[in-house]
């Protein structure tokens, strides 16, 4: 039975997540479907790119992940899959598969998803979702070789996930993704040594970089190296979101 | 193993649909369940009814439909399956199903859900969707056979779907759901032929008809023909109903 | 195929509660996969409590419930593993669980989650949801028996759920929960026998007892039976915590 996950801006309230399901199990009916979220804010490409990047890698190898925040759908933009680390990827070719493909040590193979034989046989202009990726999803999972889906690709457009710049000593990230806690998960990896004199300074703030949520008092604000690897701004049981009116391009600066 | 899809204005707040997804595996263990929507807004039997003649045609013949829109429950009125286009169905017999029905064929059979061996042993007067609608679609799903459930009746009750009207050329129809974008979906199928002179008119504005959403810029109002196969209002990464002050009923003009 | 149920605080925007499936389904890859709820409001461990004590029993004896609702996560609050009616539960030992378990009759076996062998290899201090429950959860649903998960504990930490209490004639009673609705839902257990002259008395307002939501007309504010076998406040077709102002903890007396 194949996993194949699925990252959407296509929200809850409506079927579009539903019927793309439909789509899947209509070629790959053993599947198990796993949703990573449907909330990414409407074509915010990087918010989904970050996402599929952090959560990826903890499927089994083999697992086909359909992603679709796709701002250009029914412009010349291509549709993409790709097989890198053990993992497949489908979706459009404007970043969102990108960062996760790096991390996977990058891309084996990627292909143009061309090939009508693998796409419904009414294909709207406005739909790819459903159309396209879903079925080539499906198709994978169900042992389709990566190269029917379509010719080779030589690689994939977007940018690769900021790194943070050195500063004399310090290292100089920026926010890029906010959780629904408020949590604010930054682009700067856990220093190693990290020290008790670790701080990290965001919104005028200079906060000592602790090890867990409950170092500090409900209600501080504090810096924290989150699940994802990456350096945190968070306010136990609190939102340093809105606390801090923080949102992804605030510079943070970490000083070891 | 069957697929059962679940569309409800239950939320996904509260523990609810996991409660009928309990009941169902209890009955039918090796079920796939699909979401449709969990979000119907409450008590809004048209926007549910649209969102499963929209989406039931995505999944395999076979595929058992449960919804649970059900402003009235606890009065006199009927849970039905039906069986149409080789697609099933189970839900209150409020509209709710009509819709589907209809764009499948219309039913072929209709019985009211009514015998205690196909319910839970202590039926609620608040919550059927548990109790009498989700263990009728699960054994369903096993195989027992529609005629089990419950004597036949005739006919569903509610209106179809409304259909535009011709007035000289032009024909006239309305906004029948608005989607988490913003887009405004009519109930004016695609014109065939579309001509560059095929115009729309909503709220005192003309717009063109166009094929895709990429046709014109971001921030502009267009017509396209949506995935579903009829006319939408829309913005390109933008929200047309808040933008316009559309909602459902808001008249539009097809000027072929 | 064994089912397991997922009860959290993280929300849908974010890609949390995919990476706990990821992580369980590369354990335990036949696992059929139930969302009780991910909206439980943000480290509010009783409305949690409520949500798998009313929801639990409505799956199939063997069923695996893994919950995650965890304002201490990274101090020494433990993480723990039971066995209580047929059910396993596993999440933090912070009251969450121990409503479910009381009333499936107490648990018959509780193990603190400690081994090593059962959980990520890499362990962060904040997301223990992802590296210990989730893996412990899958471990036991491919059958790994509890006692290997880690040492016997005595018993839970957290309260009882709140029982009414009897002041001459009268219960007095407390809202315990406010469901997406608006209904809410008391700690009050349906009177036998009810009378036509049992009446509830909330926020200054007496009310009749009634059968059902349909027994009296739309804006109507009415007390109910709930579906979880407890007295509700609700408004048919509205919302009553809104226009009552009630919230958890209001009090609610019953009049038999």
């Amino acid at each position: 039975m194949s996993i194949i996950t699925l990252l959407t801006d296509f929200g809850l309230a409506d079927a579009y997540v539903g019927v793309m399901k439909g789509v899947v199990l209509g070629i790959a009916p053993d599947s198990q479907l796993v949703d990573l979220s449907h909330r990414v804010p409407p074509q915010d490409v990087r918010a989904g790119a970050f996402l599929l990047m952090t959560a990826y890698a903890y499927f089994p190898a083999g697992t086909v992940h359909l992603a679709v925040v796709d701002p250009g759908v029914g412009t010349e933009r291509r549709i993409v899959a790709i097989r890198a680390g053990g993992h497949l990827f489908v979706g459009p070719d404007n970043g969102l598969l990108r960062w996760a493909v790096d991390r996977a040590g990058g891309a084996e193979t990627i292909v143009a998803v061309e090939n009508p034989a693998y796409r419904l046989s009414q294909t709207s202009t406005t739909f790819h979702g459903r159309d396209v990726i879903a079925p080539a999803a499906a198709h994978l999972a169900t042992g389709v070789p990566l190269g029917a889906l379509g010719p080779p690709v030589a690689s994939l457009t977007g940018n690769p996930f900021p790194q943070p710049q050195r500063r004399a000593n310090a290292l100089i990230g920026e926010i890029v993704y906010v959780d629904h806690y408020g949590n604010c998960i930054t682009n700067l990896p856990h220093p190693a040594p990290a020290t008790t004199a670790t701080t990290v300074e965001v919104a005028g703030r200079r906060l000592p970089l602790v090890a867990t949520y409950a170092a500090r008092q409900p209600g501080d604000i504090l810096a924290v190296t989150g699940s994802s690897g990456y350096v945190e701004i968070a306010i136990p049981n609190g939102n340093a979101a809105q606390r801090l009116s923080l949102t992804t391009g605030t510079e943070v600066v970490l000083q070891p």
